[in-house]
């Protein structure tokens, strides 16, 4: 059974591989009469793509979204939406070096045992340029959560390698490369990656994300707790490999007294719990932490094998983001958006 | 839209109230012509049941499972297999004291709040009890793992509070009080939720998981690719918090070359991806580890409010697990069974 | 995939076979706070259960249907709704003759071919006793639709073999034991049952089921159309070849001017359209009319193979019914119940 | 819960507007490594576009299909295979005139009570012109079934108004523009069909369809029967009123012994079943029959109200087929394909 659809009333569909002739998306479900802003989902997609800052892929794409259906003078009508960006700078000639290796760390390997069919142009549907398509489609489910019910998303990049936000000025967080929320440690930043990018290195990351003003009431027990529900969604972005929610890995060692968050008529005591108890959100912000893991794809030779099972090694050129953790920031918000907005239309349906 | 059912082709739906008459399950689409040991199941569902020692809820339950259809002379016939559990030692009147206060860290007011009704009978559908029948579909899950894919699943404790084990002697994880796989610090164990006993406190947990024998090519890619899938699992289990695949949130602090496992042609060098490359299994052990919160219901008093939102206090009496982490182990186990099984048949589908 | 589950929202998931311990269904998603009657639920099961005239099969269950959660203190509580009926009345033996033939028109061939496995006492989960559940879960909705919408639904026999109602009193339906509508008719049905039940054959019928009171706006385009979800209802109780909506079949040699139904400020001109337009129910009253074949376990001997394919002849004692027409009209309304409360509730997911 | 999706393995979304800017579909889980062949794709196209003959839509659409992604080399990769057809002759000012009218028989009615709004520039989603993504699919889906399993799907015009086929010359079927297969009522057929544009009416039709060399054990009950899953499929298309599997409403009338297939050692006496027994197919062939209801875009004027319930009439100008049945038949036949191929898949999945 496929697996390139998300949500079950806010459901969304995706296609496309890095090197074809487009990516693109359904959204079936999406409420009718919403306002679209294009140019809110375009500067959502602008926020993700690559090539802006030496910081990040060379590769040059402009990410020009469409939209095919499902709007009609400028609002929703309640049919499938669908979006499409055509890939303008794919070069193909980049892979032909290695269409008999696999690259270590990556999903060559995997995709060729699984399917039986190797398409060695790029990343493919592996590639993190899938991911524009979960932009768009969560900059949908802002407008929605920001014009009917206020709520509010904010991921900001919270430790990059060795380098860990301190503060947390969340309105420098989209003034600087980063999106990182602490002003004071930017240049270390800016040193740090152009070091790794001399070397042909890469790094992993910490991302965090807080969903403001998210009503009661969330999230359907006992599968599909919001917090399961946001862990998938998560876990499902490239390179992704740990997902926490409110205390998590932190509660190993906290108590039953240091844990639960106490309850009084002004409100809770803290947040440990992330904004969601027995797996229904509790009006608390809501809050994810995610561990990136450092691009594979880098200059620095690595042992790995040919088709033919015989030892080699691999050099990969290509052009790759050596911390995929500072694009990640727009689609970790887009992941949260996705899932809220459909366990919005799900709570809907049964309770109210 | 409700959220009871687990898997696409091997479909879990789960009802049933800690305090109710019974609780129970369908498996829909168990493959025919499995030979299914019932000592098996009832022995799994016995490694999680409560009241076995003093360490854990001293409710007692038999926990005795009954097959009610989906088997015949010994072997499943393909149609749903229905089990059921009765509750036989179910303390209402534990819970009147408390029935217009909410529990702090509990379900109880995200419940009433979602649903608009509040059944003070104890947790209810929140309880861990519910976790009974996960136990059960997962024992299912691994005979057919182990009968026609020799695939085993071991789960254990690596961390109870303070308390980490540096041993890992698998074959001790069975044969002690807290599924712990290093020997030498049972006693500490033992010591240490004695006290935290007397001290009417909780802690948290850390569970690991490894399966061996994994085929390559589970997991669909790009939203149910397998560590998704496993994070949503776990996630579910009431509790969790925190989810890591491979290396985890170590990852934060790697670099490209000491992350991605190189390979050879005598295999990976290394597993810091545990098991999973683009979302698809790669034949490696898949590694997952999980946060555990500590129990919010403990005997120490926490402020909360009533049902009129004024202010008050609580002591939750009942009969709880000081760490419910222990327990989970089984759990934890069943859920990578309950993942593993239906991404093995969602691969047959599309792909042999 | 399983094919136990029906509804997306309000969702069923049945288990059982007509000669195991129990049968039994899980409603998942049932909105909380609905007042539960459950003499109404027994009556339903009451009016389809076996053995209450001469005319139907002579099995005797009572058909006791008991709550195992989801229910407290006479409402629901929004969490899974548990229902079992033990099985009291199971000869096996009845079946011990034909344990290697395969009885024509009937399921027990294809089963074996599919799973691999024969389980021959009885129909198994291709027996028309896994029907009780649809009726039970049926009732529940029924609960809904009327205390929420006022919905009504009628279901009557417009024909079993040669004899067709001409007549429509509602109100005489529930008063006969064929659920007829046209009580002048009644005695040539007595006669012509009591014919065939001596002459060991059996009949096919035709049922009628109408829901008034329908809100206007239920249906998804493009594939779960009102049209298509009541379709596959219909179609998936056993027995039933054939569906339709509105003018059915009639509409073959109408032409545009006859079938369209016009509007005015009074209403539609008639209803050939069955209540639906473009798949979503346009507020006239749902008319669904289906064919439901002659029972094939019957006394005649008919031509068969046994198991290892050599010719063989059959005769089916059993309890049978003469005419499955006839029990079958709880079960259609049942099945309309089903489909249009999971449709209140998408419906309200998106758009309201 | 949106409705866009069909089949749960092979899977098809669709999107577009009849008078947007694109049609599309996304097929999430067809199998790697099929061969495609794109010109059979497009002539499926062709056999239902519209503009052929005088007896259809005078609309020119080239209806040139575009595949995007999950085809590499000439085959399939395992990945979401989009398409897309882009609308060329959409006329939107045909609609201006009836923008605040609603189209009798029409879905204009209703969506707009359902959504809240009104798309007036023609059929929107529910216009035929949705269908074109049906045959795209269903034209993959006939690949595989003719590679993998030499499974071969045959629909015509079983009956057209009062002019009925007689003979099954299915070689004739696609040499005449009625898909009809007896030529000796081709010359009625161009009468019946030249008269009824002049009249400025539309007329209804029955279509067949048949399956050969169907697989034995393809169905999952018990709510998704094979028979179930095609009545869905059926009803789904615009226009279909009634769906029969085998003797459908014959069986009525029908006794036991006459309905039952016997079955000996050299196969079924019959196939009054139509393929398919307690929901699974037998190996015989699968037969199924639809009624097609009449256009009701006619010129001859119909009353109607107006957006503010005011009493109107209505004259539909556009381009329309004066009998939808004609260009249904591929259609009809792509949707047989579609549930067949997902159930070769959800029969692999669970029993081989």
């Amino acid at each position: 059974m496929p697996g390139s659809t998300l949500g079950q009333l806010f459901k969304v569909t995706t296609y496309g591989e890095s090197h074809g002739e487009a990516i693109g998306c359904i959204i079936d479900g999406c409420p009718p009469n919403l306002k679209i802003d294009l140019d809110y989902i375009q500067n959502e997609l602008d926020r993700r793509k690559p090539g802006k800052t030496r910081h990040t892929s060379q590769r040059k794409e402009s990410d020009t979204v469409k939209i095919l259906s499902g709007v009609f003078e400028g609002v929703t009508t309640g049919t499938p939406i669908g979006l499409i960006i055509y890939n303008e700078d794919a070069r193909t000639k980049d892979y032909s070096d290695i269409k008999d290796l696999y690259r270590p760390g990556h999903a060559d390997i995997t995709y060729e045992k699984k399917y039986g069919i190797r398409d060695y142009r790029g990343g493919g549907r592996a590639s993190a340029r899938e991911t524009a398509m979960r932009v768009a489609a969560g900059a949908i489910a802002k407008l929605y959560l920001q014009q009917k019910l206020n709520l509010k998303i904010t991921g900001y990049l919270q430790q990059l390698g060795p380098i860990v936000a301190e503060k947390k000025e969340f309105n420098k967080v989209n003034t600087n490369p980063f999106f990182f929320p602490d002003e004071s440690k930017i240049q270390d930043l800016e040193n740090y990656m152009d070091n790794l990018r001399k070397e042909g290195n890469s790094i992993g990351a910490r991302i965090n994300v807080i969903a403001e003003n998210v009503p009661v009431g969330l999230g359907e027990p006992v599968f599909d707790k919001i917090d399961s529900e946001i862990a998938k969604a998560m876990m499902s972005i490239n390179a992704v490999k740990g997902v926490e929610i409110g205390a998590g890995f932190e509660c190993v060692t906290q108590k039953g007294t240091e844990h639960r968050d106490e309850i009084s008529s002004k409100g809770y005591s803290r947040n440990n719990s992330g904004g969601t108890l027995g797996g229904i959100t509790s009006g608390q912000d809501v809050e994810v932490s995610v561990a990136i893991k450092p691009t594979s794809s880098i200059r620095l030779p690595g042992k790995t094998i040919d088709k033919d099972g015989n030892d080699s090694t691999i050099v990969t050129k290509g052009r790759h983001d050596p911390c995929v953790g500072i694009r990640a920031v727009p689609i970790v918000e887009a992941m949260l958006a996705l899932v809220l907005i459909d366990h919005v239309l799900r709570n809907k349906a049964q309770n109210q």
